[in-house]
């Protein structure tokens, strides 16, 4: 019987970029992607698949059973992971999206959204080193002096040196406010940074020479004292290896023991007068951190993706092999259920996610001043929508899948626990999925986001055509917007009400946007494409009865105001 | 900040059985219980409670790190369960339910199933040894000879032997049709039995000097040769150790690496030529071993019900301990609607599952034949939604009260993701759930238990009396008598129909249970028990909308015929 495998989803990945988002018209109206076409583009991908299903994806499960052990006071990741990491900066794929200016390729963040979903579906684990690498560069070239620019975004770009967030302390987890770790200024102009934080992911490792630390901590100057809470928070640059080549006062103290991501070193980090430098305005961390959390989040619902995918390609080809009752139980009316609803997810949330990685491409490249705000403000109400149904429908698809393998889903051999265990951490980091709810209702929807919602909504139903499936979208439109109604009108009267409604709105809002992934793929289908029509008709029938649920429970919450 | 740590609901059992089921008037109308009155039970209770929480909980976690390991050819289990074991031994817990004849206690299978539920919350793993008993006992019992009872009941019933079934092979899971092991006639009246089975839970282990298998074989009789499939299927009961004190020609091969339950013996076995007696007649050992399955399913619901317990008081009071944005997170909406979700089902479940302990119990013990057969339909109609519906609602919960520990409960040291993963093994063994839904369909419903579907929904409908939770149960058993009429009525036309809505009609009907347990604790609980008619009012207002989207998916199904 196979074992866990990958197949690269090619064709469906060229479907939706080409066919679907009809994306290579769009890049020609960007001048940074004019001379981009769908054949080069497919070509990245292609040889991203190959490097990440010849590659990483034998290292997966190696890498869950070895685990990360710190040695002499550094970390170690397992075997084969910093050859491999060597292998992808050779390739220059850590470089793939960011600025030539900077020594990337600038190509758009759809191919890699795309090239990250691979990753994803074939090393978790490992992605977790490559994946907080984009955050730390946008942060560094949006809030750093040039002097920092100078010295860091040419090696971060290129993958030479990898990065860590360190946000998290033990009494400071959703609410940062929290937060103690303290930065002083010395009279060279560095800080010094004390403190301890937890969870950090890639705090130490041996992938690269130097790591470069994104610390959130008090600026402890007293002619600018730092206002309490989260509006005192500053963002401060702390390598591991000092420009002069020393190492900095700061190591791994331990690793966590982890459900799942073996391979990921979670590091408890401490920081002994540290040596920093301010990234951004002191005491506007938080802003200036933001621009990493929302790349962050959108990547996050890339790995939701990724894991479903892994699930459902190999759920599919275990069941056309595996023989009970007198032929392969892929025929079994609920195995096939299973499959069928894995499929229509997975499809529908490719389409999903690489929308919105292609409105972030005109976020920031769309000739129009008017037309990069738009899809900014798109790409800002999608994200918390996007990074909490994601990662649920990974979770949850990984489930349903193990399923299918019976009790030998639940033995470490076949790879599909492994599937499940990784994909939950996806449920809660980088914001959990309910701070994601909160985040959609109270700062975008009832915050200055409800244009960009009605325009949103206005376009998803220009994309609709006329189908069972456009019919259902226009059904999900009316929901959305009947629900969005009532969230105003009952945050007026209770300014509680809003929270009690907020996952099943944000559910919501998710089955909307699968629904209109499907009318999508309907429409742009070829008439002779049985497999995609027949995909769209599972969507409808099997996920989407769902949606309901979430919509009623949703204004049951908000009518007991 | 506290770790896991177990509070046997002792108060919330009580209210079931006494008041809610009114169990201590029903024991007195049977001869077998008319001694036992609700204090007593209550001591029982409560003394398992400290056993459970004071010995097998503290075992837990080190034992999902210890894991088990073969030594000189023999299976070592983690440090502390071999005493455990001979603890519980010692307590009489073995045989709280089994005939005085034998050397039990005759206690209820009611009682049974709620120590079983605090075992279960405390040590998943350990019970796995402890679970499979009951079900040994009660074929032997069914179906020996009078020497094989003679020889084996007694050791069982007292727990100085423990069991293991030897149902699968490889190629032959869910499809039992497909076993090869054989059992061949030798002269002295044994049987040689030879092959390998896999997945064997306690197929060997330090806890017991002995370990009675029950394998299941083909018989290899010229003279009364094997039909083909399942009809040629026989029940042998193979001893590790035989009556000289020699040991038996089997052993461990190997042991799984799994998910969870790590301290749970996962055993591959190879039987060559070891010597067993025939369970009952030739080639009717399926039929035998379904009097050890229903058992196991029943109990397996229970596994259920003890996680869905264990992590929902786990995560109230890490809820109330932990302090974010300036207040417990248990005030935190989202985190209180995760926990009024939990607490509703858990006590939902708790009432229709001790409901069917008690119907267990009238079944065998009733007075009136016609009473014990009603009350044998009941049970054998609830079985497999029982199984399937409580395993989903404990892994679900497990997974929905891990959120709350936000990036802590991915971590080892906090409990709740041993849970989760524990319970999800629950979902695949003793049937799959997708067997549950078919057994419910296909032999329940279509078969021979339309007539005990309709006493159970007149009876259900008795209980209702008159509040939002007996309107919701009168809506839910419209729905159910509707979907199950379209059932007859697909059926009729295509016989795959009922296998493509099987899953959601049992869905459907465990929210038609937990409705109507809903409406039985509102009726039963004191008009000032605000917690008790709140709990009522979460689990209609936060878990039944789901029932719709079973019922409405369900009808899609057939309707599509």
């Amino acid at each position: 019987m196979s074992r866990y495998t990958y197949r690269p989803p090619l064709d469906e990945m060229r479907f939706v970029i080409e066919q679907v988002l009809g994306a290579p018209a769009r890049w020609a109206a960007m001048p940074a992607f004019a001379e981009l076409d769908a054949e080069t583009a497919a070509e990245v991908l292609a040889q991203a698949g190959r490097f990440t299903a010849d590659v990483l994806q034998p290292l997966n499960a190696p890498g869950d059973r070895q685990g990360c052990r710190i040695e002499g006071g550094r970390v170690k990741t397992p075997d084969g992971f910093p050859a491999a990491w060597r292998a992808f900066v050779d390739g220059g794929w850590p470089a793939l999206a960011c600025d030539p200016a900077w020594g990337g390729q600038g190509l758009p963040q759809l191919l890699n959204t795309a090239v990250g979903e691979m990753i994803n579906a074939c090393n978790h684990a490992w992605n977790m080193y490559a994946g907080i690498l984009h955050g730390a560069y946008a942060t560094v070239k949006a809030h750093g002096s040039d002097e920092l620019k100078a010295r860091y975004l040419p090696r971060l770009a290129s993958g030479e040196w990898l990065s860590a967030m360190a946000l998290t302390e033990p009494q400071s987890g959703s609410d940062l406010g929290l937060v103690r770790t303290r930065a002083e200024p010395r009279p060279d102009g560095t800080l010094a940074v004390s403190g301890s934080k937890v969870f950090i992911s890639g705090g130490d490792h041996d992938l690269t020479d130097n790591i470069v630390h994104l610390v959130l901590c008090r600026l402890q100057d007293p002619s600018n004292p730092a206002p309490p809470g989260t509006r005192g928070l500053s963002l401060v640059l702390v390598p591991a290896v000092l420009p002069d080549g020393t190492r900095n006062a700061m190591a791994a103290d331990g690793l966590e023991h982890k459900m799942g991501i073996h391979g990921s070193a979670t590091c408890a980090m401490r920081y002994e007068a540290a040596t920093g430098w301010l990234v951004g305005e002191p005491h506007r961390g938080l802003p200036a951190m933001f621009v990493m959390m929302n790349a962050a989040r959108v990547a996050t619902a890339v790995q939701g993706l990724g894991h479903l995918e892994m699930a459902a390609q190999n759920a599919a080809r275990y069941a056309a092999e595996r023989v009970q009752f007198g032929g392969p139980i892929a025929a079994r009316p609920a195995v096939r259920r299973t499959l069928d609803s894995l499929d229509a997810v997975a499809a529908g949330l490719r389409v999903v996610i690489y929308r919105a990685a292609l409105r972030l491409d005109e976020a920031d490249h769309h000739p129009y001043a008017g037309c990069r705000a738009a899809a900014a403000a798109e790409v800002s109400l999608l994200t918390p929508v996007l990074k909490a149904f994601a990662t649920r429908q990974g979770f949850q698809g990984a489930s349903d899948a193990l399923q299918v393998w019976g009790g030998y889903g639940y033995m470490a051999d076949y790879g599909i626990e492994q599937t499940l265990r990784d994909a939950r951490i996806a449920m809660i980091y980088e914001g959990t999925n309910e701070i994601q709810a909160i985040d959609l209702v109270q700062r975008k929807l009832l915050g200055g986001a409800g244009p960009a919602f009605e325009a949103l909504l206005d376009d998803l139903a220009r994309d609709a055509g006329d189908s069972d499936a456009a019919r259902a979208l226009h059904e999900q439109l009316a929901q959305a917007r009947g629900a969005v109604a009532a969230l105003r009108e009952a945050a007026a009267a209770d300014p509680v009400a809003p929270l009690r409604a907020a996952d099943d709105l944000l559910a919501g809002c998710g089955h909307l946007l699968l629904a209109w992934a499907w009318a999508a793929i309907e429409r742009a289908a070829a008439p002779d494409d049985a497999a995609r029509h027949a995909l769209v008709a599972q969507g409808l029938r099997l996920v989407l009865p769902q949606a309901a649920v979430h919509w009623a429970r949703a204004r049951a919450a908000l009518a007991t105001a």
